[in-house]
């Protein structure tokens, strides 16, 4: 056996590489072999490395049950685009044999009138299965659910259950749990595969079910699923409708996308981007400006207001100019120390890890932290800012400010994004562009007025 | 069937709130017919949420098989807190019986002394499993893998095979997928649950196993493990040694918890803390400081650069004292651009989104998005600056600088981190705290330059 770990490394690039290079040559057949040990996730990577014009060519090089695959795994864009070059037929061959779950991922962003179009030619089955998810909200258990599973009655036994796989295996996404349901469809047990597998033959699904499942609704958001498949180590969990009606299944895989996403999410608003959870290297660039813009200008404004107040001490920075040196260092400090805070704090939040500590402990917590960071910088501040200019009077000024900025700082901080989250807003907009820029206006505040009592002004 | 998606939340709740009532009134029984229904997991949420002195009470209000599973899923700080109270014997019961990754987990915690006793009392299987496991480096596929999973031989009958899994499957943490392995242990194919279950029983396993395995290595990071079963929607992957033996196996569930706690430690990175992968509301206070202050020096020098420069400036300030009244809106904006550029492009580079287009195209990407927000926000603060303080010369600079300070910014946003990662650096290193700090120095150097020449002086 060779290093297949090592292998699929090498092939992976090997194919992004020289994909291009055969089509390029017009080398058809030589492109459809190089493709032919690849794994559909690989092939759609190197599709969508491709220019445009060639995307379409690369992808009518698979067969036909491997090009609903591969195109299930590509990017929306990608999607979207392929799905103008095809004729008609291409079309409806794969978008009705695409799961359920990512068709509906599909048709989220195509045009309504595309949509309609295609929904109208899709076959019966599909057409409901299709309309069923789009009912339901964007980001809820609903939407992302695949309703392809396993649904049994309590009275077959193991045998009849294992016959009935057998047939029925190839047509479902979910076959590790099968699920027990009543005469009305209402979930009642949950066998696993491997259940089954170490029962005996004649036992009946009821006597070896689980009666105690854990499953989701229908209108549950997305990111509450996922923390239900990890909190307890499913590999699915099951939806019901308003009834208790069993209707469909999320899978772990789906939960793994939906958490990297909450996560890219988290992070973007951390740094002041909006997130809309498209690739954003497959956005254009008018896009990416607007969804930089709005915060800019937010924190722009806020900063004027600083400027305001400095320009107010006009007069007291005529007299000691020095004082304007360390503006940056004290708000600068103050900055980091707040968005420290919130970060810690947000994170904190989204992950569920803070819910055992009440706000009160966890500002009151913080707060010591800033008055010991603060203590330790401030030292460290009036020692070098005495040396630099020679001003002890400045230097203390400095050194009072920046232990009460990092206070300040590490109250809003932490404070900020619980009081968010308690007017129902996301915590991550009180993330650290924001803290910092408060911090900054406030802390020039408090520099000043320090100054003016120290230097008696 | 009630609806058991709320009643686990309203019991979790319940559990937790009622749980600390009925051992402080001494009441065991209560608290012990308090804990019957609910979730391992569940059970050690509210047992983390205890005062000190009662975890142990409640924990052994527990069978000891449940007690096992609950102390799994404790968090590090309360388990080691937990193995000083316990008694000899209930220590050895917890440990011995423990899963082979987990008890690693604990004792890369433990103090070394406490370690050595614990393995010299354990049963000589598992110590064998921990001695194997405790061999890898941190953080790579063989410290994390489960040494239980269940290998056959190629000319087995699924027949035969499905008899075996019966009499193994209370052993293995992994039945879903099994495991071909040849005389030497080299790992030839794999066979899941799913295709066993819908073969033919007189086949073999060599005529129905899969021969194209996907595998990591026992010194694969752990998050290029994470990668491989998202990207192959895998529910676990094989660790094969430099011999290519199948040595272990790593469970998706597992993997949920490494691509977290990578989004906690870039979450972290990007807002100036440091991590360890410990829960931060569980540390002390010293700790928590010593995380961050050592950035917040970094970044009090590098503001004092800031100041410096400032200060060398003192001359053409003490003419045109309103000058500095725009510092903070120039350094501020060009800080904010800064840090939306890094965060994206760090966030692209940990999930691997950014691999198909080179750092070439991105930064010019970025550079391009520079030049557009800075000439929005540039035109709009010469306005905006003209109409605070009425001297046109003053407002240009400041609008000629921020566009030229954007431009800057995202060009230092987008280069540094590819900078670090080509340098075997982590890319998060060059996130927000640093790019504003090191936009503020440049920033304020250009907008006295340019101020300089606009106002001839």
């Amino acid at each position: 056996m060779t290093a297949n770990g090592i292998k699929h490394n090498e092939l992976r690039q090997l194919v992004r590489s020289q994909l291009e290079l055969l089509l390029n040559q017009g080398n058809l057949e030589g492109a459809k072999a190089l493709l032919v040990p690849v794994k559909p996730v690989d092939i759609a990577e190197a599709i969508e490395g491709l220019p445009e014009s060639m995307q379409v060519i690369a992808f009518r090089l698979l067969s036909k049950s491997e090009a609903i695959e591969v195109y299930e795994y590509l990017d929306s864009a990608v999607q979207q685009a392929l799905i103008q070059e095809f004729k008609r037929q291409e079309v409806l061959d794969i978008v009705d044999k695409m799961s359920p779950d990512d068709r509906a991922k599909l048709f989220d962003e195509l045009p309504a009138k595309v949509v309609r179009r295609l929904v109208a030619q899709l076959s019966p089955g599909e057409r409901q299965a299709t309309a069923l998810l789009l009912g339901y909200e964007e980001d809820t258990a609903g939407r992302i659910m695949t309703p392809e599973y396993i649904s049994l009655k309590e009275s077959l036994t193991v045998s009849e259950t294992l016959t009935r796989i057998r047939s029925l295996a190839n047509a479902s996404e979910v076959i590790y749990y099968l699920y027990v349901t009543d005469a009305s469809r209402r979930l009642t047990g949950i066998v696993s595969l491997r259940d089954l597998v170490v029962s005996s033959t004649e036992k009946t699904l009821g006597e070896i079910m689980t009666r105690d499942v854990v499953f989701v609704h229908t209108d549950t958001d997305q990111e509450e699923v996922a923390r239900t498949i990890q909190r307890y180590d499913l590999l699915a969990v099951p939806v019901v409708d308003r009834e208790d009606r069993l209707v469909g299944v999320v899978t772990v895989d789906d939960v793994i996308d939906i958490l990297e996403q909450e996560a890219t999410e988290d992070i973007y608003a951390l740094g002041g981007v909006q997130s809309d959870g498209d690739n954003y290297f497959q956005t254009n660039l008018i896009t990416v400006a607007r969804r930089r813009v709005v915060w800019l200008f937010v924190l722009l404004i806020t900063n004027t207001v600083t400027g305001t107040i400095i320009r107010s001490q006009e007069e007291l920075l005529q007299q000691v100019v020095t004082l304007a040196a360390f503006i940056p260092l004290l708000t600068g400090t103050g900055g980091n120390v707040g968005a420290q805070s919130s970060t810690v704090i947000i994170r904190g939040l989204n992950t569920e890890e803070i819910t055992d500590l009440g706000p009160g402990k966890v500002i009151f917590r913080e707060a010591l932290a800033g008055i010991l960071l603060g203590g330790i910088l401030g030292i460290v501040a009036t020692v070098w800012a005495y040396w630099l200019q020679g001003n002890f009077f400045v230097s203390l000024a400095v050194g009072i400010s920046l232990i009460a900025i990092a206070l300040l700082a590490s109250v809003a901080g932490s404070a900020l994004p619980f009081l968010f989250r308690s007017l129902k807003l996301d915590p991550a907009l009180m993330s650290a562009p924001f803290i910092t820029t408060a911090v900054d206006v406030l802390g020039v505040l408090i520099y000043f007025n320090i100054a003016r009592v120290i230097l008696g002004l």
